[in-house]
């Protein structure tokens, strides 16, 4: 058993990375088959950048690494889940520790944290 | 700001749900604007089935909804996050807990958690 790349026509299935202390979900992306495969490899989360159409090493130019300590499948193998230690503490591009910082209230969004960091700093490269 | 549901060609957006109180991440599925809004109005989780083409209203046979705490969107607005209560205590057809009872160990999956029940007896409807 591995992940269904051959279910869909991209060969991309969606990958959960999720704090392995705290439990907060801090993002979702895609791996196709070499960068699950890199991602095994190398103990760092690896995706597959569908913006950019290539292999996403997550902290490659920031040093704000996934190393990944548990991996999981879902049911019918189409979804990942790992939980990892983000290096850094921010796993979003905004500097946020989540990219899921928007939360709905009464029928109007509100953003419920804040950057950790200036991301302009870290990304300067 | 809502879901982009005109970013991918299929109209969908993948959808996590979490338990609300545990951190638990349960399953993920996908939403449309009909199931998002559907969602929204109704406080119960409900998806896109796309293996059956239809808006997929979880727990609807079973009575195992997922009633929606709170709902999160990430930072480029194509994932959702929810936290849900899970009636029932599973989300996964297969009756456990979660849909990623498979953890990768060794090298080899290993099945992490058992059913809470019978599904035989739970979709038998």
């Amino acid at each position: 058993m591995n992940p269904d790349f051959e279910k869909f026509s991209d060969g991309l299935v969606p990958a959960i990375a999720q704090d392995y202390q705290t439990g907060e979900v801090l993002m979702m992306a895609y791996m196709n088959e070499e960068s699950w495969n890199y991602t095994l490899e190398s103990g760092n989360a690896t995706y597959w950048s569908r913006s950019r159409g290539k292999l996403w090493k997550k902290g490659e130019s920031s040093g704000n690494v996934q190393i990944v300590k548990q991996v999981f499948i879902d049911c019918d193998a189409d979804t990942i889940l790992i939980k990892v230690e983000q290096v850094g503490g921010a796993a979003c591009h905004t500097g946020r520790v989540s990219c899921f910082y928007h939360e709905r209230k009464d029928g109007e969004w509100v953003t419920i944290s804040e950057p950790l960091f200036d991301p302009a700093e870290v990304y300067k490269k």
